[in-house]
C-alpha cells in the first residue's frame, strides 16, 4: 500500500511574546491566541514559491522578498524537493505587532511545506528555514520568537549555547496592542550599553528563581520573578500609556508584565481567567478613554506550538 | 521520662565556595571538606560565651568580637537562654583563604549552641544569629557562605527574594588554596561598576541553563554554564598563578572554575575523582615550581551542611 501524496495543507502557527523582561533577547513563549493560519498547495514548478496575498495587502508579492515566501524557498532547496508550493498567506497576527508576526508568517510557512515532503524534516532544518525568513524581516537570526512559534511553549534560545524548552507555568496573560508604530531600530537604539553591577547581580538572581520556579511548579513565583531591570524602563516612553497599564493591571491582579518584544504590544501575567478577565476590561477602559485603537487577547502558553493539517 | 539535659556537644560546620563566576553575589556551595569543628559546654552565667582558644591563636578572645562568640551570644540572647556557653575553637579553615572560614565558625558557634537548647530553633533564626557573626568579619549580613554552611548543598541566596536550595550536580571539586592574603576590600574596588549589556544578557543566558542543568541532572552542562564573564576577568591578577592554574586544570579535565569567594583559593570542577586527582597533582606541581605555600582539598558538594553530636 502506498501512501497518497498530500496536495494541500493549512499551517497554523502562534503569536509570541519575546524577551519577557529579564529574558531580554532570551526567553519567548508561545501564545494560544491570535495565531497565523496559511495554506499550501503543491505546485508542478520545482523549487518555485507563489503567494496568494490578501486583498489590500502591502506584503511583497515576490517569494524571495516576502518572509513567509523565502522560508518556504529555503526548506525546499535544502531539501531538493521535486515541486514547488502555493502559499495562501491570512495575516491574523499584525505586522509591528510585537507578538511575533514575521516568526509566525515565517514558522506557519515552513511547517506547511514540510508537510508536502515526502518525510518531515529535522526540528533543526526547519528552525534554520524559519530563521531565513524571520532575517528578512529583523535582519538578523534570533530565535526568541521563531522558536517558540515552532516547538510551541517557553524556549530559553541564545547564542552561546543550547535552545531549551522549559516547564511550563500555567498563566493566563492579557495581551494589550495599541495599534501605534514602535520602530524596532528606535527601540534598540535607546537600550542602555552598559548596566550597572548591582543591576546585573539582580536580574542573574531574578533569572535564577524564574528557571527555578519553572521546574518546581511555583507559577506565581514564576511570574513574580520575571523583573524589567534594565529594558523595560529605556523603553517605556515608547510605548502609550504604559506606565498606566502598568498600574491597572497590577492593580486588577496581573503578578507581572511588560513590553511584548520591542513593544508595542504589551503583557500581563495572571494566574486565573477571572483576574485575565477583569485586567483586560481595565486596560480596554484605558484604550478607550485615550481614544486609542487597539487589540486584546487572553492566552495561555501554547504548548502544541505550529502544525499542519491535509485539506482534502 | 525527662530527657537529660545535653552538656556539652561538638558540632561541624563545612568550608564554602561563594560566587561562582555568574552566581557571583547570589550562589554558594558546601563542601565536604574541610570542616570546622567546635565545642560547646553549657555553663551556668547567664547568656554568657566564653571562649577556648588554639595556643597562638590572633582571634579576639572577648566574645563579642569574635565571630564565633558573637553569633552564640546572638542566639543565647534572641532564645532568652538561662545558660551560658564555652566554645572551644579548632580553626581547620585557614581565615582569608576564601573558602568561608568565617561563615564556618559563625555557623558552627550557632549549631553547637542551638544543640544545648531544651528545643530546636528554627533554621531562619539559626541563620539570622549565624549572620550577626558573620557581620564582624565582613561589615555585610551576605548570605552567600553563611546559608550553605548552614543547610549544605548548593544555595541561591539574594537580598530581593527567596533563599532557594537548588537540586546539587555530581561534581567532585578541587580547591587550590595559594597560602597568600587578596584583601576583600581590594577584591571588591577593582570590580567593574558597569557591564556591557551583552555581557550581562549572555550572563543572564549562562545562568538560566545553571539552574535548568541542575533541574534536569545534567552535571557537565551545569558546571560548563558556570561561566565567568565579568567577576573573574576583573580579579584574576589579584590571585598568583591564576591563569597557568586554568590552562592546567582545564586540560586535565576540569569542565570550569573560577575564585572561590574574593580569592585566594581557586575551584576546579570534574566529574570524576579521577580527573579530580589529576587536576590537583597539576595544580601542586604548578604551585611547588612557583614555591608558594599552598593547601588543596578535594570535594564534593556536602548535602548534610552544619550538624552536632551530644559528648559524653
Amino acid at each position: 500500500m502506498s501512501l497518497k501524496q498530500v496536495e494541500q495543507v493549512c499551517a497554523w502557527a502562534p503569536a509570541t511574546i519575546a524577551n519577557l523582561n529579564i529574558g531580554f533577547d532570551l526567553l519567548g513563549l508561545a501564545l494560544t491566541q491570535p495565531q497565523e493560519r496559511m495554506w499550501a498547495r503543491r505546485l508542478s514548478k520545482v523549487q518555485k514559491v507563489e503567494l496568494i496575498l490578501e486583498e489590500g495587502s502591502t506584503l511583497p508579492r515576490s517569494a524571495d522578498k516576502n518572509i513567509a515566501g523565502r522560508a518556504a524557498l529555503s526548506l525546499l532547496e535544502k531539501t531538493q524537493a521535486n515541486f514547488g508550493v502555493e502559499l495562501r498567506l491570512e495575516k491574523s497576527i499584525l505586522p509591528g505587532s510585537g507578538i511575533g508576526s514575521s516568526a509566525a508568517s515565517a514558522v506557519a510557512a515552513v511547517v506547511a511545506t514540510a508537510a508536502l515532503l515526502p518525510q518531515m524534516p529535522s526540528m533543526e532544518l526547519l528552525l534554520n528555514c524559519a530563521l531565513d525568513g524571520e532575517e528578512l524581516a529583523s535582519g538578523a537570526r534570533h530565535c526568541d520568537n521563531v522558536a517558540p512559534a515552532l516547538y510551541g511553549g517557553l524556549v530559553l534560545s541564545h547564542d552561546y549555547g543550547q535552545m531549551i524548552s522549559l516547564p511550563v507555568p500555567d498563566w493566563t496573560i492579557v495581551v494589550l496592542h495599541p495599534q501605534v508604530q514602535v520602530r524596532t531600530a528606535e527601540a534598540r537604539s535607546v537600550l542602555p550599553t552598559t548596566i550597572p553591577l548591582a543591576t546585573c547581580t539582580q536580574s542573574l538572581a531574578w533569572m535564577a528563581q524564574f528557571i527555578h520556579s519553572c521546574h518546581t511548579g511555583q507559577h506565581k513565583e514564576a511570574a513574580f520573578a520575571l523583573k524589567d531591570l534594565f529594558v523595560g524602563p529605556a523603553r517605556e516612553h515608547l510605548i502609550p500609556y504604559f506606565d498606566q497599564c502598568k498600574q491597572i493591571a497590577l492593580s486588577l491582579g496581573a503578578i507581572s508584565g511588560g513590553i511584548s518584544g520591542s513593544g508595542p504590544s504589551s503583557f500581563w501575567i495572571c494566574l486565573t481567567l477571572r483576574q485575565a478577565q477583569a485586567v483586560e476590561f481595565g486596560l480596554k477602559q484605558l484604550m478607550q478613554n485615550a481614544q486609542l485603537e487597539h487589540k486584546t487577547y487572553i492566552s495561555q502558553i501554547n504548548t502544541q506550538g505550529a502544525y499542519a493539517i491535509p485539506q482534502s
